[in-house]
């Protein structure tokens, strides 16, 4: 199948979905003929695949340097970023060499912000393992690490050469991972195409059951989407806000019970149970279709009701959420079932009832 | 005066040159008004002018969030990096805040860096105090930290909004610092402009006598010889390089001697001096043009010869300064006076002599 074409303009890159990609050299022979490749994994995922890659790159001609780092969000650190310097210094790589990013968000977040900040930015590669990192962090070059005081608030705008998206690697996903994906799939559908909304709502039972030809279908669509919103606003200064529907709640949820309790999956998936809450007491989705979207993130096995937070520690977390322009709060909205639309100065009383209608 | 135009497309920035310019809110109104303002500086330079930009920015409608790093070279590390961004998030800035940079070339290095990734990038100003930064580190858009293992491994470019160069500071700044920052201004000489050497030549005495109009015009004419490479060469893929002259081997004194012993122009000053050797061995430059190279660094009152270090550990120290391409170095020389050329291959008994021939 022809990869999908993300396109920023002189950073335009491919993106290849389809199953046993991983070991396909020539897929990405192109970009490490003759270079060093620092293969980024962690210590669940590099014994299932780092092997095939690394075979794969030096049948290409490259030369491998593996560096593993911690499973779970709080490798998105400080010392893990100096970990990987390290080593590639170590490894004399220098600007011509290039990151593989191999693993699930977390790996990709903190391997790409290295590539961004390795002696001022060398290119990189996604190879990302987990659903949510293929339909997420692999459109749109958003790079980061966490910091006590919220999430993703260092990193940088970093696109990479190519992604490479096996979704092959998706069998041995646990369930939960596979859920909590595809709250970011369904988001795309919610925000931009009722007609994608109705495909899940029908063949949610095969994507859970991890039918290859659905799960494809369901990859690819979702990262068409995105990519269109990102290439008409590549570094967030507008329309792009649109992805975040949900996530201002879901940083908040995330933050709140410790980063790690909740997967950003399912953060994400009652962050917009409160969102569609709020947009129907805004006036902006009728009642019938919020009660869809529910059902439907309900369907997908994910929670629809966010953790037990006092009301006014959920708006204290928001404060701080990069979003918040000097203080106000700005949400992206359901403007109808399929369209977004981002509004400030929301009356507070409807952001707290949203909180109540939607925590258990 | 008019601004001097650094011209990169979409992130071309005004650089101000001038005196009395740092208490002057009309200069930087236009970026400010109403935003936070993160305005990092040192323990050296805050207590002698960050209350006149302070008060500046007030009248200009801004909120000023000081932020303090320490002196010196060793303030460009992570722990650095972590503590300015744990106070701006804590003041609250978002991501429509500006970072002011108050200082010299570590100030502006840091803070330059934790703009690029502060919540993956906003804006900064630069207000450089020193010589070196008036003339080096306010044109092209480098930012970074170092690390152990070599100077500057971490950074990004990010340009500033623009560059406020008050050559009133310099008045207070310590005679070697000033004689450092010189290094850099002859540099710009010898790779580009014969006609700019022979006025250093005839104005070295005033220049260091702290002469206004003299300072005025130095500055000047070195910012814009960087600018003109900049604007060919952003991203430092060609010939930009040629800036580093005299780099790798400065790099290899700094990290050989410890960082902080010797100041970055002194270590360029004979750094200049070994690749003006190499240049002369390797027959690009007449012996006659490296006497007069070594008069002028001289003149300036820089170091004409490089610490006694073994010429191994020169070596391999420049083994892992980040312009090596997968292990073979390459060198910036002179060829001709007032014009410079990128070369790899060299042989190693020419770099073995010409580093033996500007040594203690």
């Amino acid at each position: 199948m022809q990869p999908l074409s993300v396109t920023l303009g002189d950073r335009t890159y491919p993106m290849h979905i389809g199953a046993g990609l991983l070991g396909d050299e020539s897929l990405y022979a192109q970009y490490i003929a003759s270079k060093s490749v620092a293969v980024i994994s962690n210590r669940i995922v590099a014994p299932l695949y780092l092997e095939r890659v690394q075979r794969a790159i030096e049948r290409a001609g490259g030369r491998v340097v593996p560096i593993l780092i911690e499973d779970g969000e709080q490798a998105k650190a400080w010392a893990t970023l100096d970990h990987v310097v390290d080593a590639m210094l170590a490894a004399r790589c220098g600007r011509d060499s290039v990151v593989v990013a191999l693993g699930g968000g977390v790996v990709g977040d903190l391997a790409g912000f290295a590539a961004a900040v390795y002696q001022r930015g060398i290119p990189f590669i996604q190879m990302p393992t987990t659903l949510l990192a293929q339909v997420d962090s692999s459109v749109g070059g958003k790079t980061a690490i966490n910091h006590a005081r919220g999430k993703n608030m260092v990193g940088a705008f970093h696109q990479p050469l190519a992604v490479i998206a096996d979704v092959g690697v998706l069998e041995t996903l646990p369930d939960r991972e596979l859920r909590a994906g595809m709250a970011e799939v369904i988001k795309h559908g919610f925000i931009l195409d009722l007609q994608f909304v109705a495909w899940l709502e029908a063949n949610m039972g095969k994507l859970l059951a991890r039918d290859r030809a659905a799960l494809s279908h369901a990859v690819r669509r979702s990262c068409e989407l995105k990519a269109q919103v990102v290439a008409a606003d590549e570094r967030e200064t507008g329309l792009r806000a649109i992805l975040n529907f949900g996530h201002t709640f879901g940083h908040a949820i995330e933050a709140g019970v410790g980063y790690g309790e909740w997967l950003h999956g399912e953060a994400v998936a009652s962050g917009m149970v409160m969102a569609t809450e709020l947009s129907a007491r805004a006036g902006t989705l009728r009642r019938e279709d919020a009660d869809r979207v529910k059902a439907l993130i309900a369907l997908a096995g994910l929670p629809v009701q966010g953790p037990k937070l006092a009301i006014e520690r959920y708006l204290e977390l928001m404060q701080v959420d990069k979003k918040a322009a000097d203080g106000r709060i700005r949400f992206i909205l359901l403007d109808g079932l399929g369209r977004a639309t981002l509004r400030g100065n929301l009356d507070a009383r409807l952001v707290r009832e949203s909180i109540a209608a939607a925590t258990q």
